[in-house]
């Protein structure tokens, strides 16, 4: 897509630091990481995010996530691993190419991926007929 | 697996608000919720995290977040999703049956999820080889 930076790093037309690439997966650094070794993998075929990407391209970027994660995990040591994926500026998107981050994790450190967990709602029922209704 | 609370929803041993299930995948609702509709996607087969997860089920899963998502994003006109799938104490996972969290997001929300963007490293090439080097 034109003016998509992520298609340009795909093309080879924006350089990047490159730890995986297949037919249709291209996963890199990530420029201003979270920690040492963070990465991004990028499905090749444009797609902004999750919803309206299609479930193979989906799957297949999925499966190169968990393969970094075990890389990751080896090459740093490190006592976890997040793997993420924001959909919409409200989420923390800014780059509106699906990617998944795949963040290296070490007790102590200062990444925050949380939040207050509220209490149990009275009508989950409700709540879960409101998203079945939704579901295609 | 023997003393998994989530092996134990997945069988029915202890309820759930459930919104989705096929014979691979079981998604039911958060009884701790980060906000209205956030759901936890299971696959069925135990495995403890990405690292032990098989391709297969692990593709499965995020299909069933994807579809999530889509319907949460109807349903609570959200103005974004986070997915989120934690590995390791470290990364925030508190079962240690793998998860994938599906997350509404709203505009002026308290959920955290992010970090301090580092500078970008000038050994980039050396780290993407540190990874490359552990790829399986």
């Amino acid at each position: 897509m034109e003016n998509c930076i992520f298609c340009k790093i795909i093309a080879g037309e924006i350089p990047s630091a490159t730890v995986y690439e297949d037919d249709d997966v291209k996963a890199i650094l990530d420029v201003n990481p979270a920690a040492r070794g963070h990465v991004i993998v990028l499905p090749k075929k444009h797609a902004s995010d999750v919803f309206s990407i299609p479930d193979e391209d989906l799957s297949k970027a999925i499966c190169v996530a968990k393969k970094i994660a075990i890389a990751v995990k080896e090459a740093y040591k490190c006592d976890g691993v997040n793997i993420l994926q924001n959909n919409g500026e409200a989420a923390g998107q800014t780059v509106f190419h699906l990617h998944i981050h795949v963040i290296p994790r070490f007790e102590g450190d200062t990444i925050s991926v949380k939040w207050k967990q509220g209490e149990m709602p009275a009508d989950l029922d409700v709540i879960a007929d409101e998203i079945k209704a939704c579901m295609k």
